[in-house]
């Protein structure tokens, strides 16, 4: 790790990263050793890596998958199912699945189609489905906090996007924690909010975790990405910068750089007409104007 | 200007960029046609060039050259002079010059030698001496204002620089002008920062505004020009990139997203007990401190 400066054998390396999710946990006040913790899994690496290290740890990690019925040539959500699904099974843990087909009738791709914002792209409907159930399933199972595995680098990419367009909202909102709200939204936590995507797949691979390679077919070309690709490059040139523009940015915020009457927290509260819960703006929720099949054309 | 989606033939190029200067002048409020400017000068091409603009657009704006003896063996302070000297005979304007060795004894660099942090680069000296310079004799000649060439690649990489090391004070006081303080030291402006560099590039080759064309020697590896080859590439990859990021800038600032709390002013005022002249901290100023031989072992 060159921003570390640090050469760790294979088992030390495991140890390191154990070591260093377990610091960002107590670091940020994230969850303790008796509290219920959801897992959103995707079948890639890095959500299986921080299940594997949250139960090496003595957490108590159930996983959830979401099945969003992508196919794309290359039976994207079949496989990422059965990579999260294995994982489970080998070490005896909880899995809990959801299939948007079986469960609203549709996959995302069909909804999409028929709704204007997911015409091009299904990418923000797809947002607005995951942080639903998401956070329904995490509810409905009195899970004290939702996991996810954003490392570093995904971290950073939005910290980068939401600063060169100036998102006042989303940069006070962006932390290693989001609070959970007295109406309905969980706690939500990154405890690899500090390790960089080719730590967590050197540990995936030490490991011997199989996970899910392709990334899905809808990101391609996504500003994510190419912001990624700025970003690696600043990191090759100035080994640590990532780390330094994500610490400093939560330090100045934390130092009250922000004005205090920004919204950091979910805007005051509604609960949805039709499925009761919780959502931004009244009247019924975007979740259900966009799967409830008479109204999908909205 | 793929930015602007516009393409113009020469004359036409030099009114728009005349039209662009007012506009800024009008928008931040900058000064008045009855107000006397003194332009910080350098030899190169964004201060010549916004000499040239700002006397078109009938301005009262006299030349400030500061010699700082650099000569690193291409005589760059006193070629730098000669293009300047040059622009202001031909066009009859006022042109102050201030030479370092004959007022204070020395040259910037062999100052820098014997300070512990010009020692490696005299950057952070010359920055301290010209902000000193550029002040005092606004103040002495009774100038309301002083005007930088700073056009939009400067600023945003300075903007660039002060987001990804998360500097609060500096974020919340960069701007297209910075007020006078009541204590003294003059109001700042810059009414380029909206052209970019090409720009302003191009309206010297069309008016054949002769210019210094190397770099200040010292520059070299410097972390701003690092920082201006990204911010090329993502200007490059998307056209506007660069106006988008320092705009918003500007409109989340003015929008309330920083802490009002934050020094956007300088700080409280002190008199240096040397000079005389305005400074941050009690005592003897940087410029007595760094200038004066007794002490320049600082």
């Amino acid at each position: 790790m060159r921003q570390h400066k640090l050469a760790l054998c294979a088992p030390d390396f495991s140890e390191w990263i154990c070591q260093q999710t377990e610091r960002s946990i107590h670091k940020y006040h994230m969850f303790s050793l008796d509290e219920k913790i959801l897992i959103a899994v995707s079948g890639g690496k890095d959500s299986l890596v921080l299940w594997d290290v949250l139960n090496r740890l003595g957490y108590q990690a159930d996983g959830l998958y979401i099945n969003l019925g992508i196919d794309a040539g290359i039976a994207y959500s079949e496989n990422s199912q059965t990579f999260a699904a294995e994982f489970a099974q080998q070490r005896n843990l909880k899995l809990i699945t959801v299939s948007v087909a079986e469960n609203y009738g549709q996959t995302l791709p069909e909804v999409a189609r028929h709704t204007v914002r997911g015409r091009v792209k299904p990418c923000s409907i797809c947002g607005l489905t995951k942080r639903y159930l998401m956070n329904k399933i995490a509810n409905d199972g009195e899970y004290a906090v939702l996991a996810t595995g954003h490392n570093l680098d995904d971290e950073v990419a939005v910290l980068f996007n939401n600063t060169v367009n100036w998102l006042a909202g989303y940069l006070a909102r962006q932390a290693p924690v989001l609070e959970a709200s007295a109406g309905g939204f969980c706690r939500k936590v990154k405890p690899f909010c500090r390790l960089q995507e080719r730590e967590t797949a050197a540990y995936a691979i030490i490991n011997n975790i199989e996970y899910m390679y392709d990334e899905c077919p809808f990101s391609d070309g996504a500003t994510s990405i190419y912001h990624k690709q700025i970003l690696n490059q600043l990191e090759a040139d100035r080994p640590g910068f990532k780390q330094s523009f994500y610490i400093s940015f939560l330090k100045a915020k934390q130092d009250g750089l922000f004005n205090p009457d920004l919204k950091s927290t979910h805007p005051p509260m509604e609960y949805c007409e039709r499925c009761g819960q919780p959502t931004a703006v009244p009247g019924t929720c975007s979740f259900c104007r966009t799967w409830t099949s008479d109204e999908s054309s909205d």
